[in-house]
């Protein structure tokens, strides 16, 4: 029998507008899965059951609230919450109580989501990682930033959890956890309340189980009525086969997975062509890591003054020593450079629907210390454009390999219908 | 004999250097200026004396921290301050006090400045005005939303502040009360710890008395060596005069101030064309408003669920409830219109250095109760380009009349650079 944290939202929703399913069970199934697997996960940051089972107890008792009503969802804690402490990773915050609700969570409330708890971040949504274990495999890292998002909507403890993505934290975790990882596009969702890494990337995004799943969460986040997404043809979509700059780093896994998406694709009748990078691409990492290492230490200006004896030394090295020495007409000139990207990308696109790329070089690295490389995803996070991966493949190690699609800016909703489409074929193509 | 608070920062600076002002003497001139005025000018929701005072005093005993050692700057009560308490210009959060300062307040901590107080910002930097009045004539509008800090920078109580714009709240202010203000692209200074407005167009930015002390200012918020602005030729520099789709709404003087602008520069040697938006521009105030509208009411979730009743009545009518009427779609399509202007201008530049048009409609309208029309200003701010007004006339009514330069994408320097070298050539030209 399917227990109610099996359910996939979508499900769930329609059974307890029907009735059949009422918000604290699901929520009681939700906490008994947690108690049974975060010993081993360790997903959470701040779990809170009893305040879990209160609002599920409310919403049981009144109106419907709206399209989240009932089901619960996980917040990275590097997002601020009213109710429970928000510790942005980071021992100097720990115990810390914001006053309000980042819009995103107060926008969940409103549509009647249960807040479940708060899920483990890297240090500051950086490199630093937390206690969270790839649920496949507890010797392999979950990914990062959003590990505890990603790690805990793949092991069924949540249908939902918010993320975050400056360079490859939503993606890479949904990728390496195996489930629909959503990163929209830039500033779709509000980022305040949002502990900053880096103002001109940071992006907030969705986790689920399905891609119907994030249309879901989408519209709850959002405040817009739900439309169903459709499931366009395949036949006559024209799908741009992107290998990026990066090719040579991904696994012979990996890129099998993504050439055999682009040719299971092709038989399903999609018009397949090739995507090179060049013009203003060329020294993309370089110029995207010129932009955080500028911004970065910036933005944790209070923290170094106040409390650089804990920060992580990774951090203090990595991020702050390095970010300081960025020169500022450098830096004015990769944001030049990457506004040539988004204009370069944004003509392309008139060639094809979506671009099909990898979500992460190869299965998730064993060992928590390292989070990955995120290479694969800051295409479309610099570029300001929607990517959606998929959990379609499983790698010789026996962990998720995820095909990545992306459309064009503001374009959300129709790489998201895409990616519905393509999925059910993918899988294990 | 000129009193320290008449001083430019830059000359402050320079005495500060020298040995020949204290910061401690300095802070108390302006707390002398600031007592003697305030009754009228109503320039700041929070100001502690003893606080500038002991700041300035510990300054003085202490190393050269850096750019801004021992200056005085105001933070507009938008923005989180970890030692005063921040309002946002609202009731709700009478008495609020953050946790922590807000990158740009810590930046400028760090560099040395002395934080003098928080100026006063309309509610939630929309339109439902706060107390200040304009310093030139209490019976008119300073303009808003950065109302507290352009009047207090006009009125020498500080030689900086800052300020934010999401439509034209820091240029229009800085054009009413008659000081220098400057919109950088967008995303230049972080913008956490600013309550956000909409996420897709807050800038924070910047007040003083010349451009010097902007580039100075600047320096100090961005952790970067000062360099001195050079002071371009006049002679040979392509300046676009931009009368926009809203040259009807500018009064005839405005109109004669731009257009005399115009004709200095050219004599002065400048090669001066007009630049007509057309193209994505159509609709382009009825595109931002849908942007805006869509996301100011989401920014404001967590009010509206919990403290509705504290909200004006204007915001709730104007701002939210016109703003939950708009349709995702027509949002989603505006992003792309708005991001199509920022090409289509960005192509425009190679055809000129500068863009050269009107600061504000008129001079400050009567009243306090409307803050004025900021429709020459969201050219910038949509579109991410810096711009910089300058007080170079005087109205009929007797209350300034700016006019604005604005440059490409990340290239403030140049457009600041342009400002210096034009400013006294347009003086009541």
């Amino acid at each position: 029998m399917t227990e109610p944290h099996e359910l996939s939202a979508t499900e769930a929703a329609v059974r307890i507008d029907d009735g059949d399913l009422t918000s604290e069970t699901l929520i009681e199934s939700c906490i008994e899965r947690i108690a049974a697997r975060e010993d081993n996960v360790r997903a959470w940051k701040y779990f809170d059951a009893d305040s879990a089972r209160s609002q599920a107890k409310a919403l049981d008792r009144g109106p419907r609230r709206g399209v989240l009503h009932g089901l619960p969802f996980g917040v990275k804690d590097i997002i601020d919450t009213a109710t429970m402490p928000t510790g942005y990773g980071s021992p100097i915050y720990e115990g810390h109580q914001p006053a309000i609700d980042a819009p995103c969570v107060a926008l969940s409330l409103q549509s009647g989501g249960v807040l479940m708890g708060k899920t483990v971040s890297t240090e500051f949504a950086s490199r630093h990682p937390g206690a969270t274990r790839n649920p496949h495999n507890p010797g392999h890292t979950p990914g990062g930033s959003s590990s505890g998002s990603a790690a805990a909507v793949t092991d069924n403890m949540v249908p939902f959890a918010f993320g975050t993505q400056t360079g490859g934290s939503v993606i890479r975790p949904a990728a390496f956890c195996g489930c629909v990882g959503y990163k929209p596009t830039y500033g779709l969702f509000s980022a305040a309340g949002v502990k900053e890494n880096t103002r001109s990337f940071d992006t907030v995004g969705l986790y689920a189980r399905t891609v119907d799943d994030i249309a879901l969460f989408r519209a709850g986040v959002l405040a817009v009525e739900p439309e169903p997404l459709n499931t366009p043809d395949l036949s006559g979509l024209r799908v741009a086969l992107c290998r990026t700059m990066f090719w040579d780093r991904a696994s012979d896994a990996t890129k099998s997975v993504i050439e055999n998406a682009a040719s299971t694709l092709s038989k399903a009748g999609a018009v397949v062509s090739e995507l090179v990078l060049d013009g203003p691409f060329e020294d993309y990492e370089a110029t995207g890591r010129t932009v955080t290492g500028f911004e970065f230490p910036r933005a944790l200006t209070f923290e170094r003054t106040h409390h650089a004896d804990l920060l992580s030394e990774e951090l203090r090295d990595k991020g702050i020593k390095r970010g300081l020495k960025v020169n500022f007409e450098v830096y004015q000139a990769a944001l030049r450079q990457l506004a040539d990207c988004r204009g370069w990308l944004a003509d392309a696109f008139s060639d094809f629907d979506v671009i099909l790329t990898p979500s992460a070089p190869d299965e998730a690295p064993e060992g928590l210390g390292y989070t990955g490389d995120p290479c694969f995803n800051t295409f479309a996070t610099w570029t300001y454009t929607p990517g959606v991966t998929l959990p379609t493949n499983t790698g010789p190690k026996g962990l998720p390999i995820g095909v990545q699609f992306m459309g064009p800016h503001a374009e959300d909703t129709r790489v998201l219908e895409i990616s519905k489409a393509a999925f059910p074929v993918l899988v294990e193509s």
